[in-house]
């Protein structure tokens, strides 16, 4: 298959590439590097489908988070995801459905806060809305089209960076397998997988 | 206890305002009407606050939805109700957190699609992620605020409005007592009450 992977720079990025490189085609897109895409710009998506074709599958792992207190002084500051994560993965969904290959697939990322986190409210809407949204989309999906979301928790390599225990992480090649699962599956529809939530 | 209604002249707030006057001082917010407030317009939210002092508590009518199938043109026909019930309602809550009286409380509106329904997708998203928005901005409220939702399905007035059968939708009165029991309720806190559930 040929397949875009969006935000194929970062930590599960990079790790979804090498998941995926022995057995398909892989474009490598993101805010740098030779395939550029901004999931805060819907332009650029629109540019993004132009400039590749016949594709079969997007990945987008480009969905970073932030929390915020509800008392953020600007509702700008506070709102942090919702262009990029939320809107930009609605957006990327939507172009998918004109311009993937039949049977194609995209999945997206949003994420789980596994215990209650002062400054999680937003975040907790944008997964949270994500999901609701992956779910009602597969049922309305052309063409034999798929949407997935994974929802992974926190990433070892990511708490390792941050100087924390990795133990409590989920490791990156894990939740890349759940991203491949999700391309590879023709059965994996509207679906939500959540990698390392069983071992916790 | 002194209580904003926005939307107060639409199906549910009427109803709300109806059940609230006997017991409380009601301050009847909208589009029209003498005390004027814009969900879409986070500057007439502030506008709405510095206008009316020493509010007990605030409840939400206002969050109408639409259907938008996948394939919509334009991306903000698609993300219809963006500005107003998604972020209207959550600056909403932000800016009750600088003026309520202690112990006060907001009550949003969410919804609820009780089957599954082409085009509801970016509505679900809407929907489910406020009510997760909901639940974690709970937690971090001070001074003993409180936030909740009201999650509607079909009321029936409006289903009669619409020339339909109005025996599958909740009389818009049992609706409007969820937003009561919201405010008046001290142990109802993070909390998506579902009026009209329990009998479908």
């Amino acid at each position: 298959m040929k397949i875009i992977v969006v935000g194929a720079s970062g930590t599960i990025g990079t790790a979804v590439v090498a998941a995926l490189a022995a057995n398909h085609e892989v474009v490598r897109a993101g805010r740098r590097g030779p395939v550029r895409v901004d999931m805060a710009d819907a332009a650029s998506l629109d540019a993004l489908f132009a400039s590749v074709s016949d594709v079969d599958a997007v990945i987008c792992c480009a969905g970073s988070g932030r929390l915020a207190p509800l008392t953020t002084d600007s509702d700008e500051d506070y709102t942090h995801g919702l262009h990029s994560k939320l809107l930009g993965q609605v957006h990327l969904v939507r172009r998918a459905v004109r311009h993937l290959r039949d049977g194609g697939s995209v999945t997206l990322t949003s994420g789980t806060f596994t215990r209650p986190t002062p400054g999680s409210a937003f975040g907790a809407l944008v997964n949270t809305g994500l999901e609701a949204f992956v779910r009602a989309a597969a049922t309305e999906l052309p063409r034999g089209l798929r949407v997935n979301a994974v929802s992974p928790g926190w990433v070892r390599e990511t708490l390792e960076g941050m100087g924390l225990d990795g133990a409590d992480g989920t490791p990156a090649a894990e939740v890349a397998r759940a991203f491949v699962h999700a391309v590879e599956s023709p059965a994996v529809r509207g679906q939500v997988l959540r990698p390392g939530s069983a071992s916790r």
